[in-house]
């Protein structure tokens, strides 16, 4: 791709960014009903950036097939960025990952106390279902996109891999393992937000499928960079806590197969990625350049 | 009422616990996907008893309406009792009420650990969404009750009347905030629960207000009631920690106005969820009898 695309394809990511971050502090301002510690909890960690991929990813899926972003779309990615920040609020808590930085900012629960980020992490969840239901005049749309995004969040996905994720701490994870997490803990969640952009654009059977499993490549892609970043990033770059993984001897696939090997596996998925895109015309060029970004990323 | 009446009335609150329990149990067995410790941790307290108040409510209005409790019912039921579980689950943990006791049993973070009952609540609030997304054919229904469900349950409901919760057990609580708490921790799931019901009934405009307001005052009612039974009950009788309010020297409407004046408010508002019920006819007179039960359960 020329050096054009890819200043377009970051200005691009920053609009949909900024869309997403617009209608989350629409929601959070119009919920006047929350309770005044709870709601002022919620923004502070949904409103403090945040790349905004999964969002995005819904942006650009529904405006790629729909010709435009609708408030829809707009509704689905605020849900699903809702439920990725309840994640890792929870995630954060001591009885868990147990982190003090997050988004270049104190954690929930050192910002507030471990109450709070408990209860504004089961509000954020339970709002992103409530926004669903009530924002999206369609009930078909509506309650497919609600069974997406509980399906991938839920036991079955992103919390099963949250719950794998704690016990591999305990006892050293193996490949399979390994790839468990991934796909639950973080692919899931990626295969939900391009399946919620493909029923906004109202995607045929086969595009739907295909995103779906776009998605899933992209997010076990996602995460292993994550693990390389870990280990070759600095905090100020990513913003959270790095080298973490070494110093609790946690097990990624840096530690397990090398770094040389990490990136060769990325790399395949990125061409598998490539691959659930190629029925797609040069409208999906912004999703193969996402693809291929996943290994260059800085944060 | 005649003591046959109440006979059949506690006949009937355990035939519906059960279809409740039932329906709980197949849900867990059918999900094959989820992880299998959060499996066991989640069917622990899941399956663990509880009087399946809520549950029945939905089932009872139900029937009442459309002569006989449908799929449709069961599942709402089911999922509002997986809300429910799922808050009883975080409000035990330390960082919140710290509770050893729950329904007769270790509650379920010193049965498991933290990071457990963390996840295993995050995935009950996710699966009674997907429950209702995958397991209702009717779209317009299912979404509605999505909504009612993550309206009351959420940051604007449940959620706020818990921070509420937390925030006065550092600064004594007034008359006001006490009714607040009451009302969005204990009261707006009751007010779901009958709703819900009425939506699986197909009630008309006025009975789902009617309905929404009876389960409102039963709920407030019942939270008065768990006030003065934690400070006359025993824990064995009530399967939880009691006398805590008391040794935490928390505010509760015993500690600021009184037994009897507690009791008076009491049963006004049993006096209140019936005369909501006035424009039904002999079919709710179970509804009428669970209200005028409220104050009078041991547990």
């Amino acid at each position: 791709m020329s050096k054009d695309f890819d200043v377009e394809f970051k200005k691009d990511l920053m609009r949909k960014a900024d869309i997403v971050t617009t209608a989350l502090g629409t929601i959070m301002q119009e919920q006047s009903e929350i309770q005044p510690l709870l709601s002022e909890a919620m923004k502070y960690t949904l409103l403090s950036g945040g790349k905004r991929i999964r969002g995005a990813i819904v942006l650009w899926i529904c405006q790629m097939l729909k010709g435009k972003i609708t408030h829809e779309a707009k509704t689905a990615a605020a849900a699903i960025e809702m439920v990725h920040t309840y994640s890792l609020v929870h995630d954060d808590l001591p009885a868990m990952d147990n982190d003090d930085l997050r988004r270049g900012k104190p954690t929930l629960h050192k910002k507030y106390d471990e109450a709070t980020a408990i209860l504004a992490g089961d509000g954020l969840l339970t709002l992103a279902f409530e926004m669903l239901a009530t924002e999206i005049p369609d009930s078909n749309l509506a309650i497919k996109l609600v069974g997406v995004l509980a399906t991938v969040a839920g036991p079955s996905g992103m919390v099963a891999g949250q719950m794998a994720d704690i016990l591999a701490e305990k006892q050293p994870a193996n490949i399979e393992s390994l790839e468990y997490i991934h796909q639950n803990k973080t692919a899931m969640m990626f295969s939900g937000a391009a399946t919620l952009g493909a029923l906004c654009g109202d995607a045929k059977r086969k595009q739907l499928h295909n995103l779906a499993n776009y998605g899933l490549k992209l997010g076990l892609c996602f995460q292993i960079a994550d693990d390389i970043l870990d280990v070759c990033s600095t905090s100020e770059e990513m913003g959270k806590t790095v080298g973490k993984d070494q110093a609790q001897d946690k097990t990624t696939y840096p530690s397990l197969l090398g770094l040389e090997k990490s990136k060769e596996i990325a790399e395949k998925l990125t061409n598998e990625a490539l691959d659930t895109l190629s029925s797609f015309d040069e409208k999906a060029d912004t999703l193969r350049y996402l693809a291929t970004e996943m290994l260059n990323r800085k944060n």
